[in-house]
């Protein structure tokens, strides 16, 4: 099969598309022919040398995502068949025509979801909704506040939380605060270093329930600021910095949570079972047209280091799409 | 009846004791002749004006904890009759001879148990169990770390992971490294400029799964070090200083999660679901002698100032308790 991979660490240049084995299934695997896979911003890191793919795996593949056909299946496969549409997430591989995964992380695509848009949904919805919802407790009636409205995480979460009957704020850019009231925020605030935690206390003085944080850094405190009592902050990125100054009294006075997480590097059993239990609670939506990926672009698989000068362009509302296969 | 009204704040001079008049029960709530109080480091904070009673009551009295006899029932009371024998935490007011409260966040005293020592149970034991079990998920067979484990809280979080089959590592000063062995801690560890981080990962490389922490400060960092992968650290004090620089990037990569808490600014709601619980799962502890209240010394009620200037010596191995009725 073709796949990028990655010889050195650097620019987008790094990314050169060559021919390598194919994979092989694992009894409990299926293979899949990847259509489609999408952009993350850990892809950047990994790029760079900074987000090894956890698992050590050599030749180093990048990809946390695809959308595809079940090629093949092993020999105690029960859920899938060859020919099957799905969907998944990866520790790393999918920038390559196959990758052979556990047959318990994979998710269908809906009929009403072409493949290769499929290929937006898997990464930003699950951490979203692991994030908001399974980690964070958002529920119908509630509010949440998402960083990065316009971003894959944010045009997902903004989806979740209204179609839980939950509300939700969001901070994005000045040119970006359109789009995101377009696609469903019930308050979209100017992001840092615009003062949004003053707005925000304007709108909820007893601050939000769940905060959803890609950002890190500076925001930290405000964040500790915004949280209602007995609310909970999932930190899923530190794109502004991973170490700050951070006033813990606050937590203590919100008696508030602060839950880190990755799912990148858990263990298989945790990725099935958040697998499965998204399978139940959100594919139906996607199925019902409720809920729709949010694609920004899409790339042919030989311009995908052009789609990571998109990605760091911080341009793109949604998700960049890399097309592997017709 | 008499107490120890706040006119001023400051050393432990400022305790002093006159005639206010007597609680009158709601109709939910019980009177209570207090036996004995106990100290907690918040009562010195309020001494100091730094942390007043979040119910903003006048006249002013500390006070966190108390054990002794309900004298009067309101009408609606149902869990109570004059003459029971009773501990419980309260907001302020218990450095006095009586106290009004609401009857579903009383206690009652196990037989085995001495009224004065009882008071040496409410704020440690709910305080330790609620961090430990109730919000860090401590289980059999895992393993807990307790900052100052000679404290109040260290010495009833060693007994109650003891009780339910979990194993506790405390930190704690050198002199006090002897008792803490004779108290039931599983490894004891000589606490912070001593590099207690390496000596822990020693025993346990992986980490431990619950950290209770009244330290906060230098420690924050060292504790995210030290917990384990899903671990949980709930924060119930910090002694050491409340803000601090914080590698947030260390709480992702352990997909942990860190909780703030306090009991005394909880919500009535809050404190009688905990007061119930607790009366299930650790009072039949005490009845068995499973679990007993640390005591270190006995004041008379005369000599609250005395009691203060104790335990700012930080010389106590577990509660200092204060005597207001025979």
């Amino acid at each position: 099969m073709r796949a990028v991979v990655l010889h050195s660490h650097g620019g987008p240049e790094v990314l050169t598309i060559e021919e390598t084995s194919d994979p092989a299934p694992g009894p409990d695997e299926v293979v899949v022919d990847i259509t489609a896979t999408a952009l993350n911003r850990a892809d950047v890191l990994q790029r760079m040398g900074h987000y090894p793919d956890p698992r050590g795996v050599v030749p180093e593949i990048p990809g946390m995502e695809y959308s595809g056909t079940v090629s093949a299946i092993g020999a105690r496969v029960t859920l899938w068949k060859v020919g099957d549409r799905v969907m998944g997430i990866e520790a790393g591989g999918c920038y390559a025509e196959k990758v052979a995964t556990h047959e318990r992380q994979v998710l269908a695509v809906p009929t009403a979801i072409e493949l290769v848009d499929a290929a937006a949904i898997p990464e930003v919805f699950l951490t979203a909704w692991d994030a908001l919802v399974v980690q964070g407790g958002l529920t119908s009636g509630r509010w949440a506040l998402v960083h990065a409205g316009a971003s894959g995480v944010g045009t997902a979460g903004m989806q979740i939380a209204s179609a839980i009957g939950a509300s939700i704020a969001v901070t994005c850019s000045a040119a970006k605060m359109e789009a995101c009231a377009a696609l469903g925020a019930d308050l979209v605030l100017e992001r840092s270093p615009h003062d949004w935690q003053r707005d925000l206390k304007a709108a909820h003085p007893n601050g939000v329930d769940v905060i959803l944080d890609v950002v890190g850094g500076d925001e930290i405190n405000r964040n500790l600021a915004s949280i209602a009592v007995n609310g909970t902050i999932v930190q899923v990125g530190t794109m502004a910095g991973a170490t700050t100054q951070v006033n813990v009294g606050l937590l203590m006075m919100k008696r508030a949570r602060w839950i880190g997480t990755t799912l990148r590097g858990r263990p298989l059993e945790q990725k099935a079972a958040l697998a499965r239990r998204f399978s139940a609670e959100m594919l139906p939506l996607f199925a019902t047209g409720v809920l729709k990926p949010v694609v920004d672009s899409i790339y042919p698989f030989e311009q995908i280091a052009e789609a990571h000068r998109h990605m760091e362009a911080n341009a793109n509302i949604g998700k960049i799409v890399v097309q592997i296969a017709p």
